[in-house]
């Protein structure tokens, strides 16, 4: 069975087997895997030893978000958030309950965040000391673009959040030319292609110092795990150490692979896939082609009255491939991911097996419902 | 190689297996598993679903500590926390740094917290509403008694925060007579023999419900995970499936075992056989035998100037075994954990590689340092 959804993703058995031993994460013998992987995401982040830290924390991408969030900005400190969907809402509710006040910029769930609207927002109240930005948001499959709203941002001299959960590893990042990016979360398991988890946010040191007493969270005090790092080089509280050891494996594959611009390359040509495949079909993407993500595809719900979504879900299972059962759009509509360790001819096959299914489910009108 | 630490444990193969498999967590197929272990740990702790839920939390104990004191005690509100060692004292962290008030009790590092002493403080405080307990003390070995200290809190009026981290699956525990408990927290990689990875919070629904909106962390509320487990059934947030699925085949091993009495009689079995054994070649545990708990178990650092902990620690790697590289006694020792799948010939063969490691390092005074 293969996993189409926007994470946990696909993984290769070489990853998962890692896991398959037991592991002392104190002892010093696990201290050279710990070390590794933060280094090689640090390194993937385009961060600096001199300038920044990856710090592991247990958990989800949201403990991640919040993480920053609570160390970052201080108590009663105020961020600008673009609306861009599902995700941007749940950092946006992070924010609001750990007492920070939210700024929501509306924004297009089918197009980028206008950087204009950004530096509007941000002249308009001196008071907001962040944006924080969704990356990719998985709930519309657009891709925004960080270097663009990080020029306004560093332009108004504010700092940057962002939200790189399924972004990382896949969309370009050199945190060395964004000074404004303050944090940068995300996880194991969505485009690096390790097991969930285990999240990460790289920091920029000096700014995760300045907030020292901020977090009014032990668990979630950056500074904390920051200063404990650089003291002891290891993890606070037990860690996940298997994940941890799938991810070093993971991201051996990343490097085989060719790094971050061969990892982009392939899920783009995955998403091409799906796109072409599916619009030659009679389905319609719900994304025009031109700001549709190589992460996460949602196409229409046929508007045919056979269908159903969880028929649907059913018979691809039964035809070996598994994607969301619920959407995350305006309107009906199914979401396939196109990130893990699938390849386009994953796509070729999926193609025909959403044919096949829409076929034996007696769907005929295949136009947006 | 044997784990002898109090966490991560040595686990069977079998429960590192059920990790080599890739699962969509928001799937119908996923929901079985997800139901069945939250199910299972709801019967372990006694706990009915009529006035108790099991919610799972991503991360590590610490998190399911912090998420248990930001649920059920307000902003502002005071907790009694016996100083029973490094545990308690991390309790106490989490609290302050949530913003909660702490009131140490002072406790012997060596003894079982005194009910009377417990029963003093919260009469002389009306504002104290709760009472923080760790179970078992990791640092020192002690088990407590939440019976007798249950017994007091309940006269008193006041409720009772359980932290059974190094005790849950192992020692006695039954929800269902200690009204008074609103939440045990406890992790997956313990007494349990899964992996790490994810915690659990054993909440009395109705006082869950009843601090609605006190967490002020999204991540660690648990009102709204309760809510959302009753809505929903499944997770908030990506879950750490593995880690579900490695716990769903411990708890089967635990089940065929024959439950918490026989995983407390072996682990019993197991310290006895740590603790006869290394007073036979000269070794001076820390506990009187008659408070040492079956879960960890300190010995004093030998005499001899030919002493090195973390030379030790190498000798018995070469030997086959793990054990803690630091202490967190006041006089210097080395600590052994007796749970997880080891069973007592594994503690013989254990003592027979202590001796072994000793002569090879010529450490031939063996009292207490």
């Amino acid at each position: 069975m293969l996993l189409l959804i926007p994470g946990p993703v696909t993984t290769r058995p070489e990853v998962r087997a890692a896991m398959a031993q037991d592991y002392a994460p104190w002892d010093p013998s696990f201290r050279p895997l710990d070390r590794g992987i933060r280094a090689r995401v640090l390194k993937l982040s385009g961060g600096a030893d001199a300038t920044h830290a990856a710090l592991p924390l247990q958990g989800c991408g949201h403990f991640a978000i919040e993480a920053a969030i609570r160390s970052l900005i201080p108590p009663g400190g105020k961020i600008l958030i673009p609306m861009t969907g599902s995700y941007a809402a749940r950092m946006a509710r992070l924010a609001r309950e750990a007492g920070r006040a939210v700024t929501e910029l509306p924004a297009s769930p089918v197009l980028p965040v206008d950087p204009g609207a950004v530096a509007a927002a941000l002249a308009a109240d001196a008071g907001l000391g962040h944006v924080g930005l969704v990356y990719s948001e998985t709930s519309s499959g657009v891709v925004h673009d960080p270097q663009a709203i990080c020029r306004v941002v560093r332009a108004a001299g504010r700092k940057m959040l962002l939200d790189a959960v399924s972004a990382f590893g896949a969309l370009p990042l050199d945190l060395s030319q964004h000074p404004e990016i303050e944090a940068t979360a995300f996880t194991a398991n969505k485009c690096l292609e390790g097991l969930p988890g285990l999240a990460f946010v790289v920091v920029r040191a000096e700014a995760v110092l300045a907030g020292r007493g901020w977090a009014g969270s032990w668990s979630f005090d950056l500074c904390d795990i920051l200063e404990h790092a650089q003291r002891d080089g290891g993890c606070r509280f037990t860690p996940p150490a298997q994940v941890m050891a799938a991810l070093r494996t993971a991201l051996d594959f990343h490097d085989a692979e060719g790094g971050q611009p061969a990892r982009l390359a392939r899920y783009t040509e995955n998403a091409r896939t799906l796109y072409d495949g599916l619009t030659r079909i009679g389905l319609t993407p719900y994304l025009a082609r031109d700001v549709q993500g190589p992460i996460v595809t949602n196409i229409h719900a046929p508007a045919d009255p056979a269908w159903s979504l969880s028929g649907f879900v059913e018979a691809l299972k039964a035809r070996g491939f598994l994607i969301s059962n619920f959407y995350n759009t305006e309107r009906p509509s199914f979401r396939v991911g196109c990130i893990g360790a699938v390849t386009p001819d994953d796509f070729v096959r999926f193609v025909g097996a959403v044919e096949s299914a829409l076929l034996a489910m007696g769907v005929r009108e295949r136009g947006a419902g």
